[in-house]
């Protein structure tokens, strides 16, 4: 009998997406602040929001922020009497898509995990239904082997042959008992992967 | 004994983020032809890509291209010889967000699935397993019952005791049995949640 070995959520190489994100946004703010304001380079801030979608929603929020932070703060760093208007409606559109697909990103989290919760509630009913069904198993072998013992231990005139059947009864009760502790066992192991 | 009876892929009210992305497209697609070229309206082109993070990968790319098309379009329709170099510049930065954003989507989906599929062979070596162990203890029970029938029908000469116990075995067998049968039929409900 084989119990599964590998641990569902390490046993994935995941790619780092979260430290790719901070490297992202800082290569960005540097590109950024080396570019002239007309470059309409708001639309980069996306590509980390994207590689942070499986992370906690706070941290989506917080790159959120930080990249609105970075770019107001080019906006007014550079911003003079004769920018053009193109510009504010350039920052603008930026920072509407990055908070469009800030909280599109979150409903998305958001339904992930009423899904998850509902895989555990439903695992979780399984492991308790199991042990339940198993202890009723083991309370009736129990009954079984008590039973056959004192069967065994009564003083029996002849019948060698109900001597033998009752031996067999107990051997293959105590048989059953294995196989039920083996399920125990199972039901034990599969608790972990919960 | 309960089963759980809400089918989990189904349960929950999803948000119909396909057909909201179909119709973002549009509306943007109308907004960018209304607008001068200087408007960097492009990084909106990613709202709809976050949409449809969940579904198939084919889907992700086709809504890329559809972007890429209509960023391209509205480009090359409203270009002169005039056309600012910041214009290149800007749909060529949206265009790279939107394919960026696209591949990183594509890496999340592939860890994903991969994560969906160990889940799966978990379930269903779960399953497999719980069938082997419980065609074992089937197989024991049914011998019981066999030895048991055996000994009740054999001619003893009186010890109404033993007749007794045997029938109190014969009874907890069947007892026995009756939950096995329910291990079984639980299971059953089970893999229609794989």
């Amino acid at each position: 009998m084989t119990i599964p070995d590998t641990k569902i959520t390490t046993s994935i190489k995941k790619i780092n997406f979260k430290t790719l994100a901070i490297l992202t946004i800082l290569i960005l703010s540097i590109i950024d602040f080396c570019t002239p304001l007309g470059t309409a380079i708001g639309a980069l801030y996306l590509i980390p929001m994207t590689m942070v979608i499986d992370q906690k929603k706070s941290t989506l929020y917080v790159f959120s922020f930080i990249s609105t932070i970075l770019i107001l703060f080019k906006f007014f760093y550079f911003q003079n009497s004769n920018t053009h208007i193109s510009i504010y409606s350039d920052r603008l559109i930026s920072m509407i898509a990055l908070w469009v697909v800030t909280f599109i990103l979150i409903a998305h989290k958001t339904q992930r995990n009423k899904t998850e919760k509902l895989i555990l509630e439903h695992n979780k009913s399984i492991t308790e239904m199991l042990f339940k069904i198993n202890h009723k198993i083991r309370h009736s072998v129990s009954q079984i082997l008590g039973l056959t013992y004192t069967l065994l231990k009564l003083p029996i005139d002849s019948k060698d042959e109900i001597k033998e059947l009752l031996n067999h009864i107990h051997n293959t009760t105590q048989e059953l008992d294995l196989q039920t502790k083996e399920l125990i066992e199972f039901m034990i192991k599969e608790k972990q992967y919960d």
